[in-house]
């Protein structure tokens, strides 16, 4: 691609990603042209897509989203994608269950409505899957040959997996020390699998120096040089929200917190249907959930800070555990502008809240789930969080990946196969 | 319940489970009321559900249909259950992805058009949601209060949330010796779970005895006295696999073999799909796969026999392990009609399928779905699946549930966190 240091005031994008007209700087707001960009060229500040969406007839988007596919490409209008996105090879996530969960609603006192979006029906399980396939466009797009990410987990499996189906070659990085049910999840797509001796910062760090040698040349790092489409898969978890709900905007959504960039993702999307006529305007608010392990977001907001201060993370939500959230302080503007809060539970109210979920609605969540449903908990016992108003908690990631944090849990009785032996243990 | 011993000619339920009007036996065609029996009254035979399927308008029917929840409750009026299920609380499993295989048909040499119907995507993470959603309705219905089973894995996390979610006790039976991990799926959804000092047949035989006992009073027994209800439940992946297609029969379904009722079902289901007009009429051809070490179907089939000869399982698809398949002489039977075959994949032909499904297609297979691509394949080489029709292959549950089949995967290369380190690893 032509390097262009200022977009023209007309955008005209020389690529066909659909709505997609220009990168945009959420600092500066100077405009550059689409390619695989992170950072502003006038401040460094953080990119993301600018669009000419859809404007006029709202019944007829609506219908169009409709009948389109039973994934994320339903929403193919509103996505940095080409719009013939969903004919070719992927995943194609999403449109995951909206669970109304009356059993938890009951046991915690909310009264106005409790559902659960429960994203661990993705194909590898996670929500990574959402943003993973709009990277896997970008990438296409930009000529890209090579997928590639530093990951801890989740996005590992999700990038291997994705471009195993889309006909990348793929490369993720790993800390050398993870888990070994993770490594399989990792390795089993059969893309390159490289562990790193050192941290995840080491790792992460190590990929920035890739991107700017020759060697990564031809390579997308879906959270790095393609971050901008990449994020965007996150607004498809308000889209289907809403829809799900009958078009309609919930009164609060709690969302976990890791880099922040998913809930701010998920506000645009909702500020977007908004203007698009999709939902009726009406206010909303916005809550972000930390484990307290990791938890510098919700520190800042308690403390009344701007600023987020990086802490060294320590807590078994290793999926949230990062300690320099980079969209940190938007998460702060939205959960205060919006009415919302920031908080945190411990390591073992996330373990009593994943069985919570699991005893009350059959829903096996991992460890970010158990944040999110635990901070519900809290949040409502402060009374921070309206009980009579229609709420929506997010489980993005799937039990069976986090098992260590459950392993405790057992048979309730071990017995002989005699129907004395079972009188015995109490149990008839 | 009042007992019948034989039902009127003219059937009228007493009880409201849609379509289904009588238990019909497969052996002697006598028909008993609906009531949680398995058993024919005159000959001990298997009991099947007799139906009044709608009949007349089919294109009334296919618009019903798709006009109805994307699960399995879209076929409510071809399925036991009562026409207000979807609004009841449960799981709702099914209208999970079929992929369209076209990098895995490539290295295979299927030019027909090949595609994975991936059970993976339900609840709990395999095709067990399906059958237990079912015998829900059923428990419900004749006012059970505990869901119970025998169980080896899937089936227990199957039963344990789906009971968690609809408001049932649950009390699950599994050896003493499982695997932890799914020791940790079936205890989660916090119902009991009584580990028993035996094998998996002593906890089947310690279920048949507690049944008979009063302590069982007011269980059901998702596989033993809800059997005909809960095996219903596998004719929705032939509903769905036709509707996927565009409402049209595929030519080839390729089919793992446990107890040997998924595949009867599945057949049985597409056939009342030409019996309703819902799909044109055409010839099917039933494959049906099996693991080496647990193959007494696929001996009997290359052997010429009728009769199935019990064998002690030994292979790492413990979900097809069962030595004694009930529905054996029927599976036999299906294959030799439609022009199918029974086929069987050692262990190590099962781990290469797995790894070949995931770096083809992005989908990570628990053994069961090992089994079926590596039949598939074994197929192909001995010409007996006819590469250039339509195949359709199941992958019945989640690799996640079975790491153990390929926990040898891991990084293709460890090195430091430098390019120089990198490049001498070759990767470059
Ligand atoms: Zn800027
Ligand atoms: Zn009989």
């Amino acid at each position: 691609m032509a390097v262009q240091t200022v977009a023209p005031a007309a955008d005209t994008p020389t690529v066909d990603l659909g709505p997609a007209v220009a990168l945009s700087c959420r600092e500066c707001g100077a405009r550059s042209p689409l390619g695989p960009s992170f950072a502003c060229p006038e401040c460094f500040g953080p990119l993301e897509i600018a669009y000419d969406l859809p404007s006029g007839d709202p019944e007829a988007l609506r219908k169009q989203i409709e009948a389109g596919p039973t994934n994320i490409w339903r929403y193919a209008p509103l996505l940095p994608v080409p719009a013939d996105v969903a004919s070719l090879p992927g995943l194609n996530p999403g449109w995951t269950k909206l669970v109304r969960a009356d059993n938890l609603a009951a046991e915690l006192g909310v009264t106005g409505g409790l559902h659960i979006k429960d994203d661990s029906g993705n194909p590898t399980h996670s929500f990574k899957d959402r943003v993973v396939a709009i990277a896997v466009q970008a990438a296409r797009t930009f000529g890209f040959t090579t997928l590639s990410c530093s990951s801890t987990g989740n996005l590992a499996g999700a990038v291997g997996a994705a471009a195993a189906r889309a006909g990348f070659r793929s490369c993720v990085f790993i800390p050398h020390d993870l888990e070994a049910g993770k490594v399989v999840m990792a390795a089993v797509y059969g893309g390159e699998l490289v562990a790193i001796e050192g941290s995840y910062d080491d790792v992460n760090r190590f990929c920035s120096e890739l991107i700017g040698d020759p060697v990564g040349e031809g390579w997308g790092f879906v959270n790095v040089n393609l971050r901008p489409y990449y994020a965007e898969g996150s607004k498809t978890l308000a889209y289907e929200i809403c829809e799900q709900l009958g078009w309609r905007l919930p009164d609060q959504i709690v969302i976990p917190v890791a880099s922040g960039s998913q809930l701010t993702k998920i506000d645009k999307g909702l500020k977007e249907l908004i203007a698009l006529g999709l939902v009726e305007e009406k206010p909303y608010r916005i809550f972000a959930a930390q484990a307290t392990g990791c938890s510098p977001v919700a520190a800042a907001y308690k403390a009344g800070h701007d600023v987020v201060r990086p802490v060294k993370p320590d807590t078994i939500a290793k999926s949230l555990a990062i300690g320099n959230p980079a969209d940190g302080p938007y998460v702060l503007d939205i959960a205060r502008r919006t009415g919302g809060a920031v908080e945190d539970v411990s390591d073992a109210e996330v373990v009593d809240a994943i069985k919570l979920l699991a005893r009350t609605e059959g829903i096996f969540a991992e460890t970010a789930g158990g944040v999110t449903v635990g901070v519900l908990r809290k949040l409502l016992e402060k009374g921070l969080l309206d009980p009579a108003a229609e709420t929506v908690v997010l489980n993005t990631g799937d039990g069976l990946k986090t098992l260590d944090a459950v392993a405790g849990t057992g048979p309730t009785a071990t017995i002989r196969p005699t129907l004395a032996s079972f009188r015995e243990a109490g149990l008839a």
